[in-house]
């Protein structure tokens, strides 16, 4: 085992339903590189300081905590610790299982004084009992009898490496938990801790089976900041020691400690009356479910379809069952990015959710719409009407502390709006709508609707702003974030059209509405004439070009050149306007989408791993196949592969997600405009076969490409209006087929030098 | 007296001979809001932080230093303690003396048991030898004998307020001075202290004459941060107690602690060698020589005469005695802008030294030289060219933590190119030409021709990059920038065919200088052809309105709105454009002047110190006398009538250099454009008469303006060719009176709602 790579492992086998996330770390404890169990929506606050001070900025930023630890079952042989990093690993396999959502564990090892025992684990964090973790460890020894203890510990302010030389939130999450009750008793013990600023508390308890020869000696205590049971047994060659732990988690801004205690108590017994098989086999049928819906098979390219598989399980969990709570860029896997949410959730994420598992659409939805008081404050702040989202945040508060890249990059708002009609279109969710889908749109159609103006010659522009391409900052008239914006008006026209009555009751009157749509009618979208192309944003096709060749080797760029060059030149981090071309491609030509991504695709250097899933879409849109399977591939292995080198900080989610997106959008050709569903499907050479299923409203369709044909089926639900390739058709009972048109193939164009899509050693 | 006035007093009343600065405290010590003592160069370094950090982010700042206080001489009559907050002041004044260069006091006060003393003090900074300040005190008992106590002291690591809730500044100015050495004898003593962390080393020392009665008691002693000579006397009614206190101070960054010792004990042996006496004549007879060639006459606003004196005396004393340092923003009166230097000195205070006093402008522009190392060294680190200055510095490193508003001002560097050629244009000074001038203009041409660059359309563009006005960044083709780096190229071009040999040296060739003034000819200027007038930037004119009705009365708008709003809308921080118009006012029309004066100016809401004035010169230009008038007032009555209400933290010394330019250059209509002295005079209707002097190359002349004549006069020099509105003429012994013609006047436009122009009480 490479003890360099435990970061990595960390991160690809967290475990988690999206409420809790434990990181794949040993039950041993050590060797580690970051501990890791976290609550959605857990968070300690820290000063955010600046050199030069602003009005508006935001002073206080949030930062995700590692909670109390259930993870440990630490294991001694005969006074030996078990320890990878010492004696032999003779043998050592561990398995992330998506079908039965379990993380499996193997190990034949020997300690330095030559005893050899085989450890098997088996952990699972409950989809269907949210607040529950279970984990069975069995150990057995080989060729003597043996004395082995046992710790299972709750153990909360572990040291945790500060993520980089920032020694303001080194502090912050420098024993970030203050004790406020411990207590034991049988096989049970429970922490409750709270948090020094942000006054949070959090309750873990755990509880245990054991199986165990009958001389075993049994202890447990609780204190501060570590309840442990310790289990002291002599057992025979041939014999297993199998202690099995349920975890309980709760946490709250509101409710008391004896509160919280008692909740995480019932779950406690809630978990373990149902027991570890029980809850073994809940997690398999509600995976079931879940594959029925989503999963995605890929003949011709086995790695890929693990890959791809391993994408779609981790959005799953990230997504499941946060129930409003957000879905943070890096799920629950890590503490990157502070554990924050970004525009990532809403653009990249929800897509595909609201295809596979709209509850959790919706859920998230309901999350934004929590925090709408939020979002309307800060726009007031910022002297705007309406609501205005938050760049990076945990609580719905802004923490960006660099706003150029922050609280400037308004589309946010817009992909929020964006992804709520997406929604409504694509369920049957009235009760979300009335709740809180008619004011999401509305207040964000208000933010937007004054934050732009019409001009002297009557167009709608939105300046000063900063499209999803942050190499470029603080411009006019971003095509992404106006297109965005444009759709954010019309929905809301649309919304209030069909919920007359909430919108009355939000305020909105006719004239209101109709400069939604005045606004969104006279929108500016920037186009170089003599290029022929779109401009990423006004002027951009006049900036300098960037110089590739002396740049090669100096990714990712923030790193090696100042915000102050970047922006001034044409270099492009990630996908905005090619990402443009998706999202709201029936705006662009097809002639203007072949010479748009041939102007941008050279020049962007996907820095960001937002880009590549988007590149490849228009990619094969236009034609570029092959290329999109290599970009597809770079998005795909963004973490299994490593290749922005700090996976061990948490998975890339919305990169995963666009594992989904690559194949139903971009493979299959998938568009959603208008709540119409359409394909367009043809595959690369690599990919021989490509099978995915879809939910949409109430009906649940399967689609199968081959190169030359596409099959489609209803496996559910009523028929359906599709198209093929242009062709309208109502898929009902019968499965229809459909061949697949050629198309004219153009010599792709070069990425920049140094910068080629990842391509896989096959 | 009002004790909430004393930090403003302190400022204006302070003194300084470019190299010393000494607020204006009075010699007990308290009450004191700033003391300050500084030393030009002299300071910490302290820790830049980031919210979000960035490659290219300074990591330090410096920060001016307090430095060991000579001017505290404590007084005790009859144990009290004189303090102007307790007992009764019957009498007090304070005079700062224009013609003597000194700042003398006068008060009569009655301690709180009933004692009555009359104190007179004085005190310099001198001109002639710049490491040296005296100050007299005298203390006279009334209608009574006394037993009084003086001591006379150097204080070092005083306490001083922190600026703003800023901890970290707090902490890098809380006793920032390590003591290295304390010495005494006789009447003298000396302290030498370190810097923690700049490095820097700084000796300070004293000496005393006194005039006492014989049975004065007299000790000495020194430890540490305190040296302190103790007189205690019985003094009788009717005689005076006096003590002569000389300073001298040195820092270095280089000299060990023996040479800085030595070097003010002999600083210290001449001043009492020459004598107090000696030392105010040499005073006075190097202010006759300033007036001789720099005073301004003003006849119908005695007021406003005053304070342009007290502008040009202040300016004075910030770039007399420099040498080869800067010349900061505050000059030496206050810790504002923590002592930085901007663009403030080239591009408002050099211009009147140029024609008063043009030896200090060679010495700040040798200043600049000397940090051309670390001028191209950042060039380097963001990957441009040549030489790129610092926004903000005391000695040459960027110290701007947030580069929008920093960095991005690449004007900073065209605005030193543009001071250096004025310099030389107006002036001899081959000597500083070849040494400096050169390599000043060849390495920010180098900059600018690399930083821009020729788009599709073969128009020279500087994108990404943000002008005078602090309310806009980010832009691209900023008016002001653009003109400015053209005439830096050009001038680079010319001073590379006058020095040709120095050229080489510098590896300059001909396709270089010829690619540069390929550079400057195809310069991007944006003007609105739909309104006829000029783009501050480019799109300027099509960004939002700003609702001044709404912001009124929250002013500046900095602190009440954020840069993400102000930024996007048509809202001026300070003259901008209409900067342009004046600098580089031969690439306007006549009439473009006028439109663009009456389209920028009632959108500018001159938050900046830097505006009026040269709002003001364009406003008579076009014709706006009264207007110009009321703006000039503005400008020079900044300090005087706290009209920032933040002069405590230091006088705006290129405010008041405006007041220099608004007559010369404003009513006087001077202009320099190719060194080409042109006047085009026009008085407004409160001044019925302007007299001013000018110093252009080897001739001194004079201008006088009533409101129908102007008479020009040669006092000393060859003959020289000028040009009244238009009219050329050599101006030889013979004076000359010209005409002055009407305009035809406009109705001014109006400034923005609550941002009218400063109009006193008369």
């Amino acid at each position: 085992m490479d003890v360099d790579m435990i970061g990595r492992t960390e991160s690809l086998f967290a475990l988690s339903n999206g409420h809790i996330g434990l990181r794949g770390t040993f039950e041993e404890g050590e060797p580690v590189d970051q501990p890791g169990t976290y609550l959605n929506g857990f968070y300690e606050l820290r000063d955010l300081p600046y050199a030069e001070s602003g009005y508006g900025y935001p002073e206080s930023g949030q930062t995700v905590v590692n909670v109390t630890d259930g993870k440990i079952i630490r294991l001694l042989v005969e006074d030996e610790p078990m320890d990878l990093r010492y004696g032999r690993t003779v043998d050592h396999e561990r398995v992330l299982d998506f079908r039965t959502g379990t993380l499996r564990r193997q190990t034949l090892w020997t300690s330095p004084t030559g005893r050899t025992v085989r450890i098997r684990s088996e952990r699972l964090v409950s989809f269907t009992k949210r607040t529950v973790v279970a984990i069975r460890y069995e150990v057995e020894p080989i060729g003597e009898d043996m004395k082995l203890v046992l710790q299972s510990d709750l153990l909360a302010n572990e040291p945790v490496p500060a993520p980089g030389n920032d020694p303001r939130l080194a502090a912050a999450l420098d024993n970030p938990l203050v004790p406020a009750l411990a207590d034991s008793e049988d096989y049970s013990a429970v922490l409750v801790h709270h948090t020094k600023r942000s006054e949070l508390t959090v309750a873990a308890a755990m509880s245990h089976e054991l199986d165990a020869p009958d001389n075993a000696d049994v202890s447990i205590r609780a204190d501060g900041d570590l309840a442990r049971m310790t289990v002291a047994a002599n057992v025979p060659q041939g014999t297993t020691l199998v202690l099995t732990k349920y975890l309980a988690y709760g946490w709250s801004a509101r409710r008391s400690v004896p509160a919280l205690r008692s909740q995480v108590e019932a779950a406690l017994a809630m978990a373990g009356e149902t027991g570890w098989e029980s809850l073994q086999k809940e997690q398999a049928a509600y995976l079931e479910e879940f594959w029925a819906d989503a999963d995605i098979e890929i003949d011709g390219d086995p790695e890929l379809q693990q890959a791809v598989r391993f994408s779609l399980f981790h959005v799953l969990q990230a997504g499941a069952r946060g129930q409003s709570r957000s879905i943070p860029a890096k799920g629950l896997t890590g503490p990157g990015y502070d554990g924050h949410t970004f525009w990532d959730t809403e653009s990249f994420v929800l897509p595909m959710l609201t295809y596979t598992m709209p509850g959790a659409v919706g859920e998230e939805l309901r999350w934004r719409h929590s925090t709408l008081d939020k979002a309307k404050a800060r726009a007031a702040e910022l002297g705007q009407h309406g609501a205005m989202f938050p760049w990076r945040t945990i609580n719905g508060d802004e923490c960006s502390g660099y706003w150029p890249a922050g609280t400037a990059g308004v589309h946010v708002s817009a992909d929020i709006a964006n992804a709520t009609a997406r929604y409504l279109r694509a369920t049957s969710d009235e009760a979300f709508e009335v709740e809180c889908g008619v004011e999401l749109l509305v207040e964000i159609a208000r933010f937007f609707a004054g934050f732009g103006h019409h001009d002297g010659n009557g167009k709608f522009r939105i300046d000063g702003i900063t499209g999803p391409d942050e190499y470029t900052a603080i411009v006019n008239n971003n095509v992404f974030t106006n297109l965005a914006a444009q759709q954010a008006l019309r929905d809301a026209v649309a919304v209030v059209h069909r919920q007359p009555a909430v919108a009355r009751e939000l305020g909105v009157t006719d004239d209101e509405a109709a400069h939604w749509a005045a606004c969104a009618d006279d929108m500016t979208v920037p186009f170089d004439e003599v290029l022929g192309v779109h401009q990423q944003c006004e002027a951009f096709t006049l900036l300098d070009k960037w110089d590739f060749e002396a740049s090669r080797g100096r990714y990712p760029l923030l790193l090696n050149y100042p915000y102050f060059d970047l922006y001034r030149k044409q270099v492009v981090k990630q996908a905005d306007l090619v990402f443009a071309m998706y999202l709201f491609g029936e705006h662009f030509t097809p002639e203007q989408k072949i010479k748009n991504f041939d102007y941008y695709y050279p020049i962007t250097v996907r820095d960001s791993s937002l880009s590549a899933c988007c590149e490849a879409v228009t990619a094969a849109e236009v034609g570029y196949l092959d290329l999109s399977y290599d970009l597809m591939s770079e998005s795909v292995f963004t973490d299994l592969h490593d290749l922005h080198s700090n996976v061990g900080a948490g998975l890339h989610i919305a990169a995963l997600a666009g594992a989904w997106t690559d194949c139903v959008a971009g493979f299959g050709g998938m568009r959603d405009f208008g709540g119409e569903i359409t394909f367009a499907p043809r595959l690369p050479q690599a990919i021989t076969r490509m099978s995915f299923r879809m939910l949409v409203r109430d009906s649940r369709i399967s689609v199968t490409v081959e190169p030359d044909k596409a099959h489609y089926a209803l496996l559910a639900g009523p028929p359906i209006e599709l198209a093929h390739h242009g062709e309208r058709f109502t898929l009902s009972d019968d499965p229809q087929t459909f061949s697949v048109p050629g198309i004219v193939t153009h010599t792709p164009p070069a990425a920049p030098v140094g910068c080629e899509p990842y391509r896989r050693e096959r």
